[in-house]
């Protein structure tokens, strides 16, 4: 998606530690009107996917979601983070490793909202090594679902986790893969 | 709003300790062809008010925010919900005492997202007690920002932080207010 690529280099800032900075349009800070667009392409992509659900992480990938998720017309849910792996209540729960915080953390999502016959898209913000969308497929995969594919918004490519993910046939769309980036400059896949 | 009432009394559980569950439509899973319906009438409300950005919090605010958003065409800012006050960077910070888990936190905006040129509406799911809203209130007058008001999804009216932050002389709109509840019935203001 050309527009999420000009939007990177114009407004996206490279930090230290390979983290790339876009709080002020994508998350923290929201642009609604880009956001829609992003929404739109999304659901382009996955029009003909039979989508039942879109499963996203709080709290950054909700905003995307929702976008996708108004234009698909299809329900959103999000599995939330916990510290610990204790949860009440019927779930389905995987254990997340970050590598940014050096931590794992369990995410959850109730069996109320994911069931055997949904056909579920994963949508979030970042793809980057790729642990957080391998939760969420398991979660997909506890439920009984079928996972349709991913929707990301930006793909940090030399990072692995995509390709990865592609290589055990898992349908990914991300509408940035960054593949190189520095200080001065950002190469596009 | 008559179909958030409706949704409520359709789908909503009461659970004990004045918890209403809204899991299935509000947030964890969101109904979004309803979320789109709910932004719409935000934006109705605030039409003539001239916002310049939504203000809310992670992570329940930030689906309805959006819907809010994308209506008026203004970026959603979300403040984020840290345990500790330290927080790096140029930002606007306010402690929220949480009711329901007895404990403290702080609510961080970066000052990069928040301008004292800027006539902010607040955005959330719930409005019980108020503390969450009087925080965000505090980040917008930190910024030296203009508060326009509050447009809140469900009012428990009868836990009174609506009605004190109206008596402040701040603008509430509430989609629903529940002035009681209970296993059997809930009663509408």
């Amino acid at each position: 998606m050309q527009l999420m690529e000009d939007k990177i280099l114009a407004e996206g800032k490279v930090l230290p530690g390979g983290i790339l900075k876009v709080g002020s349009f994508l998350n923290q800070q929201i642009d609604t009107v880009f956001l829609s667009q992003i929404g739109e392409e999304m659901a382009r992509l996955y029009r003909d996917a039979q989508v039942t659900k879109i499963l996203t992480i709080e709290s950054s990938g909700i905003a995307i979601a929702v976008a996708a998720g108004m234009k698909l017309g299809v329900p959103v849910v999000f599995a939330k983070k916990h510290k610990s792996s204790n949860v009440d209540g019927s779930t389905y729960t995987a254990v997340v490793h970050s590598y940014t915080h050096n931590t794992d953390y369990t995410i959850v999502v109730s069996s109320d909202y994911l069931q055997a016959g949904d056909r579920v898209l994963l949508v979030d913000d970042f793809l980057a090594n790729g642990k957080a969308l391998q939760g969420l497929t398991h979660l997909v995969h506890c439920a009984g679902a079928t996972l349709v594919g991913a929707a990301i918004a930006v793909e940090k490519g030399f990072q692995g986790g995509g390709d990865a993910l592609r290589a055990q046939g898992v349908r990914v769309e991300s509408l940035a893969v960054i593949d190189s980036m520095s200080d001065s400059s950002i190469t596009f896949r």
